[in-house]
């Protein structure tokens, strides 16, 4: 692990994304010893900062320390997280605002091939998402609503559906959903709850490119439960079908492996 | 800091509090070498753990390295932190769940007395709280809600009132909100919000035994400003009297001296 730059296994006791989780966190697909989509990621973190008040980190030191990390290697996941520094006890912030930044490599996870064409079984879960606006869309440090909706799911189910307390669906417990209906994408608004992903941010891009028809917007789960295909997104599963949401079975829509196709097209050629 | 029992500076970077804010702590006032309420604020940490599903700790082992870390030290605060110890990459527990502990003292906090009876001067806070009756209640470590609602907090203001998303007045940033109004003390119902304070349980506990009439239920911010009297509760700060919000005054309540006394008698004669 890199921590601020030098190799460490401690993260600092009095560090606030250990004391409150604040921080915010991105996870890299690595593929032929380079950090996928990076400036995707590295906005995201900006924009987290940005919206948690903690310095934004210096984007071109942690791109150097992430390709640093991650030579040699074939496939890898890589965690960078920036958290709000150190501080004494107590919630508020330090007058001067300092940040702690963490990058660490983990071995790709088993059994897990990116972009697979096999769709997942898929549970509704009984953990509901706050609604939060302030703090809706990025990807901070306060993930336990994430845990425990990951919790719920067995060897049975690969992913599940989160709601948000008024009942809308929202995303999966570690991933975006998106809905194909009558040749148009549909995706859930995640301005009050949820995680703005950057697969998600691929597919809305490449949909776009491709000229399909595209809508954000509140989704309830009947529409999901009514709609002609699902998927998930993830930048390190890519797109995942959906098989069936508890005993409703989806196909796999053509516009599926387009988007597919051409997501890894994107990714691949671009070099991001 | 004492991790798992042994003298430490470092968290471990696979640790779930870090990583997800999984976890729950507790802020303990000593006082004397002893460590304040202490069986209180153990029962609130195992009912924490319960509830987000972490191995409960052995109470016993914790307060014996509580009273290890607090000998010697006439004022002091002492702060526990439970965590759900360490997992690989990704939100779903680990089949065989762990716990990780971590105490550590810190310094009296300056200016800090306790039980003042000076007023404070109370903001109305922008930042709001998410409604999520799953989490509600218990002390746990996903706190940016109350990082954001600390920071609002100026030199003129010494706490703030955190409302709910649906206008309702929920707490303190950092303390749990009482209100006095015809001889009854009122606070707010936190089954869908805030943070259950061991000074607030006390208070409640004695205001049981003066025999003064006492309601929990949800309190709208207008119920707050047209309140006879206003005071705030925290283990370290004692009972805080609040002597205006924003531009209303309020005066000090003779049932606040009462309180006072009676939970100061309590906390040293039974020696918690």
């Amino acid at each position: 692990m890199l921590v601020n730059g030098r190799e460490s296994l401690a993260v600092p006791p009095g560090d606030r994304g250990f004391l409150y989780g604040e921080g915010v966190f991105e996870t890299i697909a690595v593929h032929n010893a380079r950090p996928l989509n990076l400036d995707h990621h590295l906005a995201r973190l900006s924009r987290g900062c940005e919206r948690l008040s903690i310095p934004p980190p210096n984007t071109q030191r942690i791109s150097t320390e992430a390709y640093r990390l991650v030579g040699g290697h074939e496939r890898a996941v890589l965690k960078i997280m920036v958290t709000g520094g150190e501080g004494d006890r107590g919630y508020a912030p330090p007058k001067n605002r300092s940040s702690n930044r963490f990058l660490r490599l983990f071995p790709w996870p088993h059994g897990i091939k990116r972009f697979d064409r096999t769709g997942v079984a898929v549970k509704v879960c009984e953990t509901r998402l706050a609604i939060n606006p302030r703090l809706a869309g990025i990807k901070h440090l306060n993930r336990l609503e994430q845990v425990l909706a990951g919790a719920e799911l067995d060897a049975a189910y690969g992913e599940g559906i989160v709601l948000d307390f008024e009942g809308n669906a929202v995303e999966g417990t570690s991933a975006n959903l998106m809905l194909i209906s009558s040749g148009a994408l549909l995706t859930p608004d995640l301005s009050r709850c949820g995680i703005e992903g950057i697969m998600r941010e691929l597919v809305l891009e490449t949909a776009l490119r491709l000229d399909i028809p595209t809508q954000v917007r509140t989704v309830s789960l009947d529409e999901v439960m009514e709609a002609e295909s699902l998927f998930f997104t993830n930048v390190v599963r890519g797109i995942q079908p959906v098989a069936r949401v508890e005993k409703r079975h989806f196909k796999i829509h053509p516009l599926i492996d387009a988007l597919r196709e051409a997501v890894q097209g994107f990714e691949t050629g671009e070099g991001r």
